[in-house]
């Protein structure tokens, strides 16, 4: 039986991305000028199945979830920051608040399952939807971080929040959940084969001791999950998140529905490997917006043949390295759709 | 005597600087987190002498002149392309009218003398500045590019533009001139002691045997112009252009009336290395927008400490890469003064 998530995604439209590139062509510059700027009008051809593409309707919907993984001392911030992030997201304080409102984006927030619940009075937010599947996921270093059940119901929750969405010209999925670079490490560590030691970082900012204790943990939920290490799937269930599964089936849904993907940093390309391990498919709907400053995210870019837009050193999480990237596919659409052609403007081709 | 272009830049102001970084440490993100937008914050504090610093005054001034050296057979456009771009930046066709026009920046255009006069229904259009100095500069490698008196005029033409601009919060020069990576390719090899084959591009599209010309053209101009190649003032005047001029004198400008200059790519980063050798504080207040894909750019960036913020391939000119970087400048800014801080949001701070 198949299961949803290994559905076809939609189809690219080659004949306008073609129509595009050679658009390209006649405007006045020489050609291939713009480099990766004409590449993007070109992707987004074939994504919107038209030679003239726009991007007018932006999602940003961020997906929080505590770890049980924190139990191990991993993370430089209380688990309780991850609920009162969830606050700021809503009250337009967080970053990921700040560049969706300049961007005119519409900014979801969903509660995948956090320690400390969502406080009364927000839990009605018209940009929430408090999930609350459990009170974070298990510690992975112990057992399986989430049960059977409790990945379904991510994935089915993050399916619905994207055919919820409607017509969307680009999606950007964040995260945000105290410890999930543990999570994230321990992924790529399993998805890529490599040792912990090259897939850990300081996170949001531990001390030596602290990735020491990182390293250890992960190799720990390595042996541990030995068996399971051959399916994605249960990759997923044993070393994930709450968020992240969410972030995974989002990024399917998205594929599935034919709305291409901004992929964040560190984190988000842990769920976009794990998406593409699931649905090969789904490659051809993801944009990779920039390189974190986190060790080892160069490393599953590579794997994922994936060259991100930006290099700024950013390591917040949230969305907002993608959030950042915007503006350049807005420039490149812009461009694309308003420059004139030699023969418009009068200007004489080159050789 | 002092030459008006060796006086003293707008000083920095540091306090500024300090208070704006202590204030990202107080947002609510893991410190550092943000990167290179947190230092870009950091950087507008210093210029504008405030640690809220906004950018809402942009100034895009392209100059546009030809080169006597197409004689050689350096270009892949007819020379006529320089005139005709000039309308199409007027008309608003170009690529950097496109952009400029999105960011609602302030686009002049400065003719500093073209083989083509600009037509006459052009010639008062309110956005050009007609300086017509010559009929282009002469070819470099038989003879210097401008007269003392034709480089004198650039500079003060450049200058007046600049303190007629008024107050404004960044300043992008852009420029235009069939032949300019041919004179910028042999600044480069003066200024920085280095051989031809290793400052030449293909520009705006030359063949291999185009490339090969313009090796040996530069070879000869660097044997001819030897005695001149001490003096940063005379490698200008022998083989520069009349455009390059006035970026160079443009920068110098901006920095002494403390207005911080985004420069675009390859030509204006020849620019850019000349302003700062004729008067080093002027790279205190230059920002680098990107890494053309123009051969040596990246030697001439490393010559000047410059990180560039964006490397997307582009090698257009006009200004369009240090335009296609402002949005990122305006995402930093606004985090930095839109943000909650940990007190505001309540959220807990890290260890």
């Amino acid at each position: 039986m198949t299961r949803w998530f290994e559905g076809k995604v939609k189809s690219i439209c080659q004949n306008s991305i073609e129509a595009a590139l050679e658009h390209q062509n006649t405007l006045t510059k020489p050609a291939g000028s713009l480099g990766r700027l004409e590449q993007l009008a070109g992707q987004f051809a074939g994504w919107q199945s038209q030679p003239h593409p726009t991007l007018n309707h932006l999602s940003v919907s961020v997906f929080a979830a505590d770890h049980g993984v924190c139990a191990q001392g991993v993370s430089a911030f209380p688990q309780s920051v991850t609920g009162q992030m969830i606050v700021n997201f809503l009250e337009g304080g967080a970053a990921i608040s700040v560049l969706s409102h300049g961007l005119g984006a519409d900014l979801r927030v969903l509660n995948m399952g956090t320690v400390d619940p969502v406080p009364q009075r927000y839990q009605s937010h018209e940009q929430l939807e408090n999930h609350q599947i459990a009170a974070g996921s298990a510690d992975f270093s112990q057992g399986f971080a989430m049960s059977e059940q409790q990945l379904t119901q991510c994935f089915s929750a993050a399916r619905d929040h994207v055919s919820g969405l409607g017509a969307r010209d680009l999606f950007i999925g964040g995260e945000m959940g105290i410890g999930n670079t543990s999570s994230a490490s321990a992924l790529y560590a399993a998805l890529l084969s490599l040792p912990a030691a090259d897939v850990v970082g300081r996170g949001s900012g531990i001390d030596d001791a602290g990735l020491k204790r990182k390293i250890q943990v992960i190799n720990t939920a390595l042996a541990l999950h030995k068996a399971s290490l051959n399916d994605p799937y249960q990759v997923l269930r044993a070393l994930g998140g709450l968020e992240i599964a969410a972030l995974v089936a989002s990024y399917i849904a998205c594929a599935q529905r034919g709305i291409p993907v901004l992929v964040d940093g560190f984190i988000c390309t842990a769920a976009a490997l794990l998406a593409v391990k699931l649905n090969a498919g789904v490659r051809h709907w993801l944009l990779f917006s920039h390189q974190s400053a986190e060790a080892a995210h160069s490393r599953a870019l590579a794997a994922l043949e994936a060259q991100p837009l930006l290099d700024l050193g950013m390591r917040l999480g949230e969305g907002s390295g993608a959030a950042v990237a915007v503006p350049l596919i807005q420039s490149a659409l812009s461009l694309h759709n308003r420059m004139a052609s030699f023969a418009q403007a009068g200007v004489s081709q080159g050789a």
